[in-house]
């Protein structure tokens, strides 16, 4: 593994990141803590700048480039949210960015993208094709490939959601999100477990594509296949060459579940109803590993509600057949 | 008038009612501000406790009154949100509430009392109905009525909302919210304008039943005839007895305009889109009011959105005609 990333560097990026992700709110929830009979509480990302935590690794990150990189321009690829977070970043600071996305991206995603004046490319069918095309404009370019998940400033960005929950709930026994490539969980992981060991953190993956599930039983980094899900912020692959987070991840996470499509809707229903916010279903999977008893309880609990990017007709349509 | 609201007065409900209250988020619209080119922040009330601010009223009362009153029990009258308010903080507490609301309440609230275990008594068509009920309950029974608004406590917790808003933002030069009984803006205008009198409070009502507007009109307080409405949490008169609200309003808002359904609808479908919370009619209205260019702009707008209660039903009827 690379230099490992210190509790120094979340406290690093969390001031760092101040003028882009202040403090997002932590709400009790009544009914996941009735339901449970322990204490749920919901880490609102979906309410962060942006609409999802990665603006916290992306500022961290670009933030942390020297002025000649700012210059020359910045890349990345990504399934959606992080591409988003870093053009919102490239606009308010004038730096270019050219965003990779493969055509699996969902219609909303794209559309925030343009709004936002980034310069996009569709290239391929999956995150490989997007990453490839990344690290071409960066040998033809010179711009700087922000790498969405395995990336030291990107986990340490992602970590600083570790600190707020430690402060605001010091009591805090249990974490859990969506898993994909690794990067907030591996910032979870350092900001949590180097400040009170004992915490559980839990990663919730889509069985319709569990590459770092895989890859952990495999004992070193694989390719799976993917399947279209609900949950599409956890389609992606964690890199044949991952740096960070593979080690990061098996070394931290204390148990991955893989979720069918059912268990995410049934998040995104509750959190509807219960509620009344409409999250994406990667950010829904704590709420339904929670209802569907997927997971060990702790006493006081933290889902990370991790966005809200998703088509409207998707909800309607999963209210249709409710 | 009697004993008039003082800011310490507001301090102290900001202490007393935090087991029940804590900050409720502010957050920046990026899509308000950039429609306005000016800055609106969100004062997130539809996630504070019971999602509205009806919690801080009720708490800052319930937890005034004497050990015998507690034990004798209360009994309030409420289009909805604040009588579910007082049913959970008596829940809490362990305290006998008896809530009393006409049959005019939506289903959504009447359930949500339900699932409090409160006496519910559905009493006639009109707050006013229910009223006389809580006023007879009180000789019958020896039961505290909890007036929803015209209420030196009530009115003192709804003001911890300006506290909260001039803590984060100091710059805040303009605030808008619905207004009914006026318990709110009353609060809102001890905390803000005693703070900083250039502050501009705005209120908005519903055109099919605007009992203050027309009540400052007339010179005193009068009943107006009632229609169905999207913003139903700003229904009910404001009571020909009026001890505070009537004269608070009159001296504290700026200026107060009378929403179409249309407009608490486009608020409504904006906050579901942009923001991907829903929210009541009555907590839309500041985002309508924008939207419809009713109001003058100010520089740093804060929208109180006041609470979520609304039939998951109604929405998708409003989502239908789009």
């Amino acid at each position: 593994m690379e230099n490992p990333i210190t509790l120094q560097n979340v406290w690093d990026a969390k001031r760092r990141i101040t003028p882009f992700s202040k403090r997002t709110p932590l709400i009790y929830s009544e009914s996941l803590s009735g339901f449970t009979g322990k204490n749920v509480y919901l880490k609102l990302e979906n309410l962060n700048t942006t609409n999802s935590f990665k603006i916290r690794g992306a500022a961290n990150k670009i933030l942390s480039l020297t002025e000649i990189e700012k210059l020359r321009g910045i890349t990345t690829f990504s399934t959606g949210n992080f591409g988003f977070s870093v053009a919102y970043i490239a606009k308010k600071l004038g730096i270019r960015a050219v965003i990779c996305i493969s055509n699996r991206v969902p219609h909303a995603k794209v559309e925030n993208l343009k709004n936002l004046s980034a310069e996009i490319k569709i290239v391929g069918d999956s995150q490989d094709d997007a990453e490839r095309y990344s690290y071409q404009l960066e040998k033809e370019q010179g711009l700087t490939v922000i790498h969405p998940f395995d990336d030291a400033k990107v986990i340490a960005g992602q970590g600083t959601i570790g600190l707020e929950t430690l402060e605001e709930l010091p009591e805090v026994d249990t974490v859990l999100a969506g898993l994909s490539g690794g990067g907030l969980h591996s910032g979870l992981g350092v900001a949590l477990k180097k400040t009170k060991p004992e915490i559980r953190l839990i990663g919730l993956s889509t069985a319709n594509g569990a590459a770092m599930f895989e890859s952990i039983k495999a004992g070193k980094p694989i390719s799976v296949e993917e399947k279209d899900t609900l949950a599409d912020s956890l389609l992606g692959g964690i890199g044949l060459q991952n740096k960070y987070t593979f080690q990061m991840v098996r070394k931290y996470v204390d148990d991955i579940q893989l979720l069918q499509e059912e268990e995410f809707k049934d998040g995104m229903m509750f959190m509807l109803k219960e509620h009344r916010m409409i999250i994406e279903g990667a950010a829904a999977s704590g709420i339904g590993a929670i209802l569907n008893k997927r997971v060990n309880l702790g006493t006081n609990m933290v889902i990370v509600v991790t966005g809200s990017s998703v088509d409207i007709s998707v909800v309607l349509n999963l209210l249709k057949v409710l």
